[in-house]
């Protein structure tokens, strides 16, 4: 065990301390991956447990990209960090389950006390709670479902309406499609000319919607888009939803982090008046998958969505006939959420948080958020470049276009054509989503090791590419 | 790095190796481990993250019932094992995302090839597929949702009806209702004599439902239930939905592993024909929290439910526009199940079926079945206990009473003493559940480090307790 843990921790070390010598962006074809990898059921073991960590690490772990890479922009690019690392070990040696306080007491404990470190880094007030998930699209279903149980009596309502932007994260409309709602029960508005949710077609909308009969009963307001990292005006929306007895979630799986930092300040009165919020630790909190939380203003409403909804069936082997506390005292974080047997994700941002502590979790988000600026710059200053959006929280959007472009010039076409360059032979990674309509290249900046270098690199190669053309 | 690194896996395999000094039912009150664990956030960061280990391994994570004791009986006991430990580490470091393809290409493959391993193992067809999710609870909510999707053309029907015996897990309520059905759309029926869904009743129930101008549209069927182990009528309520034209949905959370084995060889005929089936090898397959598994007849419906509900928002961010492999090739998992970003769970099934071979599972599965019918015997025999329900899946109830019972001997309530008494005094983790209304002792023998010696004790301290009373 011993050697083998021990070499295991070597490769972990090896991983994380070397930016790899082969390109990023990898992802070998499937008939490929199956042959190395697609063997029968082993039915007998081996004592090689060392052999084994190196074979299925070169052979299928490393066949992948490098979303830590400084060089990867692409998606909200994960960086992960060593103490998480021996967190997410931990936990799972020592069983740690954070569901009923009779099992996990301890576990529960520092998920308590990470889920308060959580809110005073955003600056949430103390009321709040919530419980760690799997990640966003959990988080965004997890708190949906307590708006539609909270605001419409716990029951199918065919006239609610759920609104949002068409910036909003595919998950929010997948959470409403499993709750029980139809595709047009989700509302989905044009967002204004800075693709932000509109706040007065956002309450026109209503308004109209309930002289219609409709019955208006929650919103999602994003806080960094994922797409371009906008922040829809969540002061203005929580007005609307205020006036309108509107449920508001905000979305800030990819953003929410910012407002740990002296430049997210201003975001944090709004974010406290949300009923209900999603944060991805496993995004701009540098942690490895999967840690998403969610935060509510009122906690005491997640065990009325899912601890209720399971009595139906309860023969009392989740409720032993002794209890583990005095009764009120002891958490069931089970019955917070949509997990019955739970892993102990808090600690890895629990023990991060520590190792590194708070101060530099702020100087790494502000770091990102930097270097977007200094791309967007290089950007604007390049003639064959041109900045669609603007940087918000480490995210841009542009593209390239040649000095003298043809009329046969397909825009579309060559921003794909270099991303597609970029990420083959360019040892980078730069994806496209689509602005307004148009294919864009996509800019994530938030890895804390890539420097203004790995930047202007790829910006380098974006024009290169874009001249073969 | 390599000094904590090192550290942590020292603190694992003390963990695994050792029994635990203290007894194996913990749960300190919460004001204690408030003051211990509650600190403010730390602004500044330590170099000493040993200490940090050996800080949270002591004060939180040993602050907890032990799961893997020999001597513990209750819920599903977890054991874990070292492999799968070292498999969340690496998984961890590596950022492995089995998501889409063009990012995790590698453990995209390996759950793949783990899946195929699991419907081997379990002798399912091979054209079933699906994905490992965080739990049974999520499997099930997988599961339904397809179900309801496909059979009510993914639109709300307040007419439709969903089958379940009043032994299936609470998880089947909460996922019916996250889905938006309401509580009269659950229909739960009374169990046979054997607690078993009845499945003459429910085809009756069906007809009765029709004629009254309702749509039944799925049937779950537990394969062990949590209570007393119980395998429902696989066949003949497959029968039935078969002949309704009904989704046949299987919780094998905890008992599905069993086919794996010569003992449930019978069941696998009746596996296969379910539409779906849930098996949680954080359960019956020795892993550490969280792996959970759907398996589906017809693994393209799931894409429909999943991939299909997220379109409405899609900004082109999760699909670049140049694809990962030719089209139609690469798989992308996070189109299959409800999260978009995913930890590779398969890896640590995968590293412990090579290291330790399917063989050994198969044993270990047989031992713990085993270990029930000898726990069984000793309840026959002894003339203060009797066998509520005889063991299933290695699981079995029972009840003390002693031998001239006076008038106002409360069996409930000794039941419930007993239980305390010997998981606050005697070393060992025995917990109370309900069966036809009474309290009764509950036992899961599934702990392949459990012996008949423990057995043994632990119900000769339920003797001694109950003689106490
Ligand atoms: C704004 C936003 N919401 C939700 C999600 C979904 O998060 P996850 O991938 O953790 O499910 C994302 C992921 O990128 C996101 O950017
Ligand atoms: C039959 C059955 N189904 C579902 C579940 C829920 O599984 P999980 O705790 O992994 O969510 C359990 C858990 O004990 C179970 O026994």
């Amino acid at each position: 065990m011993r050697e083998a843990g021990r070499h295991a921790i070597d490769l972990v070390i090896d991983r994380m301390t070397t930016p790899g010598s082969r390109p990023p962006c990898h992802a070998p074809s499937p008939g490929t991956l199956r042959v190395a990898l697609d063997e029968p059921l082993p039915e007998h073991g081996t004592r090689d447990l060392p052999g084994l960590l190196d074979h299925v690490t070169e052979r299928a772990l490393a066949e992948a990209t490098r979303l830590d890479h400084s060089r990867c922009f692409a998606f909200v690019p994960s960086t992960g960090n060593f103490p998480a690392v021996l967190a997410d070990a931990l936990a799972s040696a020592y069983l740690s389950v954070p569901g009923a306080w009779l099992v996990g007491a301890g576990p529960t404990q520092i998920e308590l006390t990470t889920l308060r470190w959580l809110k005073t880094f955003l600056g949430l007030p103390d009321g709040h709670g919530g419980l760690f998930v799997s990640g966003g699209s959990t988080a965004n279903l997890t708190c949906l479902a307590v708006a539609r149980d909270h605001r419409l009596d716990g029951r199918p309502q065919p006239h609610a309406r759920l609104y949002c932007s068409s910036q909003a994260h595919p998950s929010v409309a997948q959470a409403a499609h499993l709750l029980g709602l139809t595709r047009e029960q989700l509302t989905v508005l044009p967002p204004d000319d800075d693709l932000r949710l509109d706040a007065d077609a956002l309450a026109r909308r209503i308004g109209g919607d309930r002289r219609a009969g409709l019955r208006p009963f929650a919103v999602v307001a994003t806080l960094g888009t994922t797409g371009t990292g906008t922040v829809d005006p969540l002061d203005r929306v929580a007005d609307v939803c205020q006036e309108e007895g509107l449920w508001l979630h905000v979305d800030g799986a990819h953003g929410a982090a910012v407002a740990g930092t002296p430049r997210g300040h201003h975001l944090r009165n709004a974010l406290g008046r949300a009923d209900s919020l999603t944060v991805d630790p496993h995004k701009w909190l540098f942690q490895p998958y999967e840690i998403g939380c969610v935060l509510l203003r009122r906690p005491e409403l997640l065990p009325e969505t899912f601890g209720v909804a399971r009595h139906a069936l309860d023969q009392g082997y989740l409720r032993p006939a002794h209890p583990a506390a005095p009764a009120g005292e002891e958490v069931n974080l089970s019955d917070y959420g949509p997990q019955q047997s739970r892993g102990l994700r808090a600690l890895k941002l629990w023990l991060s948080l520590k190792t590194f502590g708070a101060g530099a979790f702020r100087r790494a988000i502000e770091q990102g958020a930097d270097l977007a600026e200094y791309a967007a710059g290089l950007v604007e200053a390049h003639p064959e470049l041109e900045l669609v959006t603007p940087p918000s929280l480490a995210i841009l959007t542009f593209r390239y276009r040649p000095r003298d472009a043809p009329a046969t010039w397909d825009a579309d076409a060559a921003q794909a054509h270099i991303s597609q360059r970029v990420c083959a032979d360019g040892g980078a990674v730069l994806l496209t989503t689509t602005v307004r309509g148009a294919t864009v290249l996509r800019m994530c900046t938030i890895n804390p090791t890539s420097t203004r270098a790995d930047v202007a690199y790829v910006l380098d190669l974006v024009t290169r590419y874009g001249r073969d053309i």
